[in-house]
């Protein structure tokens, strides 16, 4: 297992740009030799059966190309993780946000490739996506957590609940 | 107390077209005398200052009009709920939704003046909210409910929790 070096946590005021990334790039981590380096990007053109790719790897449902391109469009903020090696770079997590673009924003779809996971990466990448909210006036974040994910969202101080609000789903009859 | 009489509820194949209204405007209520109708409409472009009074008469907290405007151009739906007599219309009712255009929708700012509530009104804006968001093909319809509305939008056929989803915000430390 590599453990990964984190670089800096805190936002950059001005994000390193890389030219394997379309948009704001920045790195987070990299392992003891430099062989390898994870960034953080918000671009959003990404190859989506290399998302699909991700998701499987996680066991998640299969859903329609056509509504994730879609999705990702309309979505507030999309965060993508990328490890790469010399001149290769491979999806290893991703996470986005709905929103006004004013008062809430919901977060969906977080996940960090197996391979990748218990090494501290899914946080980052909650971090980040916090952060690209409120340095864009967000005051409410919210998200729908499955049962074993929920403590792990609670450290990164997110409440179950608070003052009684209740998540609900609607079902058709 | 006036008592509405529903005229139709079904999602009407074309709806109406109302001169008062520059968007969709779909009829559904009439009292006895025909002297007062009440319309819905997703026609998003209203007077902040009258949204902000509705707001205000069920006692929740101000928010700056510019956020306002802005959460209401970026929401993906926004129904009204007008009263209409004669030339005149007032905003007794509203709801809107974010999205990502493809699975998710979540619900928020539903509000019914309190002189229109136990009506049934919130019932039906809920429920034509619903349709719209199911017409779009949204699959996944969410929202955080306070605790005394919880069975009100159960009723609706909205699911507290399911499947051990907990809905989670976020707090700075």
């Amino acid at each position: 297992m590599v453990f990964w070096k984190r670089l800096f946590t805190a936002d950059p005021v001005a994000p390193p740009q890389d030219p394997q990334f379309g948009g704001e790039a920045v790195e987070l981590f990299s392992n003891g030799s430099g062989e390898a380096r994870l960034f953080f990007s918000t671009e959003r053109d990404l190859d989506l059966y290399e998302l699909e790719e991700l998701c499987d790897a996680v066991g998640w449902a299969r859903r329609p190309i056509r509504k994730v391109k879609k999705a990702i469009e309309c979505s507030f903020l999309v965060v993508t993780l990328w490890e790469v090696r010399g001149k290769r770079r491979r999806l290893v997590g991703f996470a986005r946000a709905t929103s006004d673009h004013a008062f809430n924003a919901t977060v969906w779809d977080v996940v960090v490739h197996p391979n990748q996971q218990s090494k501290g990466l899914g946080k980052a990448l909650m971090e980040y996506t916090i952060r690209k909210l409120r340095s864009a006036d967000i005051s409410n974040i919210t998200l729908f957590a499955d049962p074993h994910v929920v403590d792990f969202y609670r450290r990164l101080g997110f409440v179950l609940d608070p003052e009684g609000i209740k998540g609900m789903f609607w079902y058709p009859d």
